[in-house]
């Protein structure tokens, strides 16, 4: 269970603070302990023990707070937040924290106001077991995904010649928020013609011209989890370059999936789809990894790159290879996949085995 | 200038670093600086001086990065990213760094990659500068807010009796991104009934009926600049109570905005509108601050609360005074709102004089 787990290795602690400063300092591990769905709870914390919790936090959101059943403890000012977390933390000798997540500054508030007590740096334990998600975690995770997935022949289905691209991600993101999700996990991509060739585009004023790929990188927010997921059709008919492009994109796409399983180092998966990739004349085309993380952030660890990291079970991840040929366009095929231990499941549900022509 | 301004009370520094961890650690001060509309820059820094900058991206955003016209250096690894800017900060004893926004474990690593150097928080003079913005920054505060209050009408006329906030929530970000906005600038609030009694409530179910108030607190983001404005109306006819409520509210934010000039202290402001609601029935019935300054951030920094702050001119503020009778329901009405030299001016407009039946 995730309380126990987030002290692993600090067998000498007894508990644990999470804080959160503005909205730009959220450590989402609150949201992971807590379950909480609603609210911001901006300079909120949680202290932790191995098998319950506090949450200190502001009368704006002490209603949301009560909703999830732990137990509140509730200021009307900065000064009672500090004293009562202070009050919470003055029996413990040592206190773990989030060095991940919190900015200097605040830790150095946190140490000025708890000025006997020692902290320890337990990141890594609360990272590693954010890592392998829970049953509800990957419930939500999958309608997320099912959301996702569900809007997508309609979508399709209002492309229009003339269409600019920002109208494209305000139907996704409408169709999405109509479908269930509480809002888009992120700034929808959508980049027809050239601009598919730009990994991480805004869409813009470009209108949609006969024979152009249409690039989709969207997702659903569902309870607070993310789904992340592209698929791209050219408008019109294909050319052989085009579909020479997305066969083989949608060669190294599979054949990396293929690989995912539990124990499978996921840097070797990224290396299958850059050979596949490079063995073609698009060598040097992919100029990003393979896949990451997905959770309660978008980007939520490093999973099939460069570097190591060997797959654990119940973890869900992106497999999304591209190529990008600048003043051209691109492709990229991007599903999330649950890592199994003795294989993987596809989570995305959406039409992309071949190049669909709209 | 932006750059000169964030060097302010440092004059023995040459060089500021403002380095982006992940998507839960991006430095708005990244775009503050380059003023880049697209990409996420996540692992990506910035190296200023007083008249120019650097910016160190790796591939994904190298294309989006040179639009820009600042000098771009490209990183193909994380070791290539850390000599980069090693190398841009050698000829350096002390560098400035945002310690209001590196997390301790980021910082950690950046004074491991650079032995010698010395750091200091320039975080006060970053967040000073951030306060008051810049014509460029104005106009796309502005455009924000036209964008928000444009399509409130519209989502207006469509309400019906059944709908559920959800729908509500999905028609906003519909209208929005189909008139400029690129995306939601937080996750809207959509409260019906009841419902509007919770400051900080997330959109569900629950189904409009008839006499229910319909609080919405939304915004647009454009160009990373975010609006923030809270309607309240009545579904159907309004009783003398929800009557009285709003015509409280509405009092209280009139006489609060009349304060609204450079020179004057938030505290005071803040304390107008407590004094207008404290003075009715409804004592106690605000249990947040009146406002928060807008920007690249939706709470971008203090303004109109319990604590000291002196308004500055071409700060943006909202004033938000608010109801909330649990079981019964809220109201809140929110406007954005530029300080000026002698007065101010509200950058958001809709209806809000008196409380409108749908």
């Amino acid at each position: 269970m995730a309380l126990k787990d987030i002290f692993k290795g600090h067998e000498g602690i007894n508990k644990i603070l999470i804080s959160n400063g503005g909205e730009n300092a959220i450590d989402k591990t609150f949201f992971y302990l807590s379950g909480v769905e609603a609210g911001l709870f901006e300079g909120s914390s949680i202290v932790a023990t191995r098998d319950s919790l506090k949450m200190f936090v502001f009368p704006l959101e002490e209603e949301i707070a009560k909703q999830s059943g732990h137990e509140i403890v509730s200021a009307t000012s900065l000064a009672q937040m500090k004293d009562n977390i202070s009050r919470e933390l003055a029996s413990e000798k040592e206190v773990g924290v989030n060095l991940s997540s919190l900015t200097v500054n605040m830790f150095d508030k946190i140490k000025e106001e708890n000025g006997k007590l020692k902290f320890r740096d337990v990141s890594e334990s609360i990272q590693n077991a954010r890592m392998q998600k829970s049953a509800d975690e990957i419930s939500r995770l999958k309608e997320a995904a099912n959301i996702s997935g569900e809007i997508y022949e309609s979508v399709l289905n209002e492309l229009k010649e003339g269409m600019k691209e920002t109208e494209v991600a305000a139907l996704l993101v409408w169709k999405m928020m109509s479908n269930g999700a509480s809002g888009p996990a992120f700034g929808s991509i959508v980049g027809f013609g050239e601009n598919s060739a730009i990994p991480h585009y805004s869409p813009g004023n470009r209108k949609l011209k006969k024979g152009d790929f249409v690039l989709t990188d969207y997702g659903a927010q569902y309870k607070r989890y993310c789904a992340d997921t592209t698929r791209t059709v050219v408008f019109g008919k294909a050319t052989e370059e085009q579909k020479e492009i997305y066969n083989t994109v949608h060669e190294a796409q599979s054949r990396a999936m293929e690989m995912i399983r539990a124990g499978v180092n996921g840097k070797a998966v990224n290396q299958k789809a850059l050979d596949i990739i490079d063995a073609t004349k698009y060598k040097g085309k992919m100029m990003h990894g393979l896949g990451h993380g997905i959770g309660l952030e978008v980007h939520d660890h490093n999973a099939l790159s460069t570097k190591d990291m060997v797959l654990r079970e119940n973890m869900v991840i992106t497999d999304e290879p591209g190529i990008y040929i600048p003043g051209f366009g691109g492709v990229r095929i991007e599903d999330d996949v649950l890592v199994k231990k003795d294989g993987h499941e596809r989570i995305t549900h959406k039409p992309s085995d071949f190049l669909i022509e709209v």
